[in-house]
């Protein structure tokens, strides 16, 4: 019974980008990526011999983000992921599948040539080619919310181990880490993006609150109605737990107003809501 | 065209649990777990109205972990992981797919009952029940090992955009993330986890490398070699770099001997390496 | 030659409190804090004996913080830490200094009760109160800032170890780390926290930069100038290096446009800026 | 009323090192280090003009470290730190003080060439050298420690805000961060590290706790048993809480044998054991 190799691949991860245009009037634009390349194909030899003579080094993937970052600038994460996902399978006969996964820290503006970053929100993007076949991702992470009020948690089941309390009023708060497919791959992505990041805001924000699950379906279906272009969008919402403290024993009434943050455990809600075609 | 859930579930998530057994001669083990729970099932209406007649709530998820160490203690992580997921989808008619991921911290004993966490190596364990299916993984991250020479790189590809030298003499370090699949759900992780783990350093300690794939190939193969009960190892392979410091422009000789440890970026290989049945 | 007890303290270090305040017309105001606290006195006996009669708890300091949140309000961090300070020297006979660090993390407001986690910027305050002397710091953390151009570097020593080219135009990028030292403890807090944050913003990104030592003494200089209160900022400004990629090897020009953000190492400058009474 | 400068320095932080030398017989030694400078001096004018003529680069600072690294070996970090400290003082006369800050990551042996990262302890460093006066530091953090039982805490204040049931037995765990001062610079600073490390750990082992404070003392006390040669330890020592979990709602039996280990808060207890000359 042999033992063989299975399924692989390998690349350089967290290449950190910086691109600045420089427009005539002296305004400069800046992109600020982490690019993370895989690849797959034809690597038997390397794996069982050492021959690397298929092998594209990391090294190589890497100049080939800086590269392309210079000379066709970064359009979006989303379009600099397929110039890039498309040359390694092109240009190698020996790579068949690329995977390119990026993020883009966000800037504010300042000045003409001055900038800074912009709070915890960090856009993402996922790119596959394989062959003939193009998928593409867009999302976004980091994105922190928070509702002080108009969240309920009741009416769930009790066994042997349930000892919470039902509660009609209490703090609802998350880090949306949300990840949309693209039907095309030549979407307007940055477009898609503004809707969908300000569909997830909103949605959150307008939700009377049952339960994590119902938010989180409520934002994904403002996902889809605000952006047609989007069959699909799956979240992954962390239920980060205010915990009402008692304060009570201290002699104080027992207004909800006073919580600790706490760090760990925390609820974690997953999933999928999709266009029914 | 309808806006549908698609595929969903939740849970609690990284419950820091630690087990103590007090034996009768006042020596005390130790066990110490991070346990995330997520469960899938029949949870439509909570996303749809905010119904919760069918959620088990993540509170009750994290006490039954507690209740649960304390009644059965943690015999290991995949044999605890097994314990609750078969106990979550047993005992609620709603709930039918239970994944359990269960990190384990290593202490060293110094004494009756004194201990030292040792090292980095977390000991990690995956089980999913779905019906009557079982599957459980076990696995490693974070065991960093290093062999500073014996390890080339030449021979590849090469483009518009390579620039790397072949070298054939240069460090390699790595940090490992191995994960091994069970065939059976009554082997004896514990032994297997020692002798994966062994075979692991014994491989990347023994193998001349002409490439980290090569070496991430001998490592798997050791794995089943020392382990005849696994058919399948999936290795993650960060490429720590460490590249030659260059001190000819200071008058001093170009031996090897000084390197700057780079963070990002590194390279990255994946593969998985299994028994041909 | 004995061995003794030398300068010691105890505290509850990170204890995440979050104040919420319901206004008649619903509308909500939240504030963020990690609060740590540290006191001495007469503590030599629970450090030789274990006798804890003169030991206020941790837990009963994080009781005070929660209990003073309820029942004070947080107007300010810089008030709230001289709150607990002035309470916990006074309301205990062994407890006779005391020094709280606080953190607060600031939230824009998305509607009435909703809220999302602004930037990385922390503010920071720290308070020491040592029998009736009363110490008062402000400050800030995580603002980062990027000049694209207007930042020189150049006419600097050159010994046997250095290889630094001179630039003309580099990237300057930094997290400022600001701490301002008031003079008077009933000062308006608030006020002074958005102007010095505005002066070190407009301080940054106004100044033509020949080193990031001009650009700190420039920016503590408006501080102190947007703030008459003030008598003294300290700033810790890392120089987060972007370094220039050189493309020429894949047949691109030599403009400056595209950068490899780096870890580490980094440059770190740290200096006062002082008004001269 | 003018604007001036005040105490400033600057320099290069966490350059990260790692020395490889090699023995006739191919076995290989290995030191890993993290390298912050820090000089101060002469440095008005690039502060307030610009002029950095008497700037030493940071860039040169990070080659410095690699230059000696290369040419001088790496002894320890106390003697690699005072090399650098008292070059960077004694070469420039702009520069008249130095700090340097050291970590020392430890790798197992695990053949001739290979390594394996030992644990979560780093040993630490810290030199300063200021004209003919010269300070070394020796120390370590990360030393995780937890002992399961023979530790109480009771009889401590009650106030108000006191809710701290009185225990008779529970877990202490903190990670060790120690520094020791070294009256002389000659010391053997290798054997000064083991034998206080060892006596760290044999201390909180051995002592049976009323306070974290009364383990912080002997703690130190014995670390300045073990090392005649040092004058003073100072310790800062987290109480990481480990919260017995109530399983009695569980319908299981009391026994302290399950607990929450919390992240934040935490207590923290400092404090300086001193020899009394």
């Amino acid at each position: 019974m042999a033992i063989v190799l299975g399924p692989n691949r390998y690349g350089k991860a967290e290449t950190r980008v910086v691109r600045v245009t420089r427009a005539a009037d002296g305004t400069h634009a800046l992109t600020d990526l982490n690019v993370s390349v895989a690849l797959s194909g034809d690597l038997t030899d390397t794996h069982l011999t050492g021959d690397n003579a298929h092998v594209l080094p990391t090294d190589t993937q890497k100049n080939t983000v800086y590269a392309f970052a210079k000379q066709h600038g970064i359009a979006s994460p989303e379009a600099f992921g397929l110039l890039l996902a498309r040359h390694f399978t092109s240009s190698q006969e020996t790579i068949t599948g690329a995977r390119v996964d990026l993020e883009e820290y966000p800037w504010n503006r300042l000045g003409p040539h001055s900038f800074s970053r912009e709070g915890s929100l960090v856009r993402t993007a996922s790119v596959e080619v394989s062959g003939s076949a193009e998928t593409v991702f867009g999302g976004l992470t980091g994105l922190t919310l928070l509702n002080s009020t108009d969240s309920e948690f009741a009416g769930f089941i009790r066994d042997d181990y349930t000892t919470l309390a039902e509660t009609s009023d209490r703090i609802l708060a998350t880090a949306v880490d949300a990840r949309w497919r693209f039907p095309a791959v030549d979407a307007d992505f940055d477009a898609v993006f503004a809707a969908a990041r300000d569909a997830l805001i909103d949605a959150f924000t307008g939700t009377y609150s049952y339960s994590l699950q119902q938010t989180l379906f409520a934002m994904g279906k403002a996902v889809l109605e605000a952006c047609p272009d989007l069959s699909e969008v799956r979240l992954r919402l962390p239920n980060k737990h205010h915990f009402v403290v008692d304060c009570t024993p201290f002699g104080l009434d027992s207004a909800p107003e006073v919580f600790h943050a706490d760090d760990r455990p925390y609820g974690l809600i997953e999933g999928t809501v999709v266009r029914d075609d």
